[in-house]
């Protein structure tokens, strides 16, 4: 099931993709979902970020496979950073590089604390696309993935979220600058996998629902340029487009 | 002048301190204020955090006067650590020493981007205290501050925002546990000044009403125990007192 939250003229909606449209829905994350009877068109629907999160984490040491990982390392990156799908990426000037990173992200759907790999994905309302843009030359001096983790839009999140992932443990995701693939890799090529950095975060931190974890970027780190068009495409889920400028 | 944030059987309510009682307004954020006409008696006030900040960050390297600090460095901290005048502490347990650390937080009170030493503190609504709680023995294995910084009430926040504080880089503070003062200090023991720390921040993140920034421990870092009762007290603010469970 895909779960969007989308613009409307009395503010951001919640829906549901059925029979061709968005369905709208009280709250995602109450059990059943409650329905309103109102809906949106596809074509007219605008796309939000599909949750607005509290806290937005990143795993640091979980790049690209390797036998002996250093350990899990987790780190806040600002919510004011989350950006729609079709958002202007706003590349930072003057402070080296800019990378656009192709992420899975989990979206928390109950109130994780202590998780065990048992009941980690119990906790999890669903995935989506993540771009977890980065100033990566600021990390020399940037212990902390603050200076180069804050730019205007340097998260693109969606474009929906789909709560019916067959393993998230298997995602391809596939990073496209201007339509050309330029790096392709998935969740398999995680080092740490996404239940190892649920049950490491929630063993020191309270997640609530809507809070986001980014899972690493397994080799899909890719430089962009002001002017190009990058698309995050995280198999089972769907693209999620941005521009730089 | 005080600004407070109070539990109402309606929720959550900004109240400004006035002819002995908290005199309810529409939103602190504005100017100039709205008041709604309601109050509440200081004795039935219970007192929230004063703001709920989208962001909170701390400052790295700036801990106590010296000549050669290293670089500013800032960092998030969950939101959802922020606790309220009186709420308990939960320490975690058999993760080091738990530290006590007595902080000056800025409140901003206007969208701040690229603030500059002349207008930084235009931006600011007031000055609260905080208690940035810290598992400190994590850091040698945390330089990413997550683990270390993520407890339950971690970030006590308060009793309240003064607005007017004399003079933000002159405010004494003072550590006390279970009424005896361990630390005396102030922001002045800083090596890199308030005003210097919302430079660095703003020239990288643009930072929103509400937001809260931490402005480092000048010697105010106090180990606690479970049982214990700490208060952090910043001249021209108030103490802010919390128990540890």
């Amino acid at each position: 099931m895909r779960i969007a939250r989308i613009s409307t003229p009395t503010g951001p909606q919640h829906a549901v993709d059925r029979a061709g449209t968005w369905a709208h829905i009280v709250d995602p994350f109450e059990e059943p979902l409650c329905y309103t009877g109102g809906s949106t068109p596809h074509g007219d629907a605008e796309l939000l970020p599909p949750v607005a999160p509290a806290v937005v984490l990143g795993i640091g040491h979980n790049l690209t496979l390797n036998e002996h990982p250093l350990p899990l390392q987790a780190w806040h990156k600002s919510a004011h950073t989350v950006a729609a799908p079709g958002e202007e990426i706003v590349a930072a000037r003057n402070r080296g590089t800019v990378n656009a990173e192709g992420e899975l992200a989990v979206v928390i759907g109950k109130t994780a604390a202590g998780l065990t790999a048992e009941n980690a994905l119990e906790h999890v309302l669903g995935y989506t696309c993540v771009n977890d843009v980065t100033n990566v030359d600021q990390g020399a001096v940037d212990e902390r993935n603050f200076q180069g983790k804050s730019g205007v839009n340097y998260t693109p999140l969606g474009p929906w979220i789909e709560t019916s992932l067959p393993d998230p443990e298997q995602a391809g995701i596939e990073v496209r600058v201007n339509g050309v693939a330029r790096a392709q890799s998935g969740t398999f090529n995680l080092p740490s996998t996404v239940v190892d950095c649920l049950v490491y975060v929630t063993s020191w931190l309270t997640l609530e629902p809507g809070d986001v974890v980014m899972t690493g970027a397994p080799g899909t780190a890719v430089p962009v340029a002001p002017g190009d068009r990058v698309d995050i495409v995280v198999e089972g889920i769907g693209t999620l487009s941005s521009t730089v400028s």
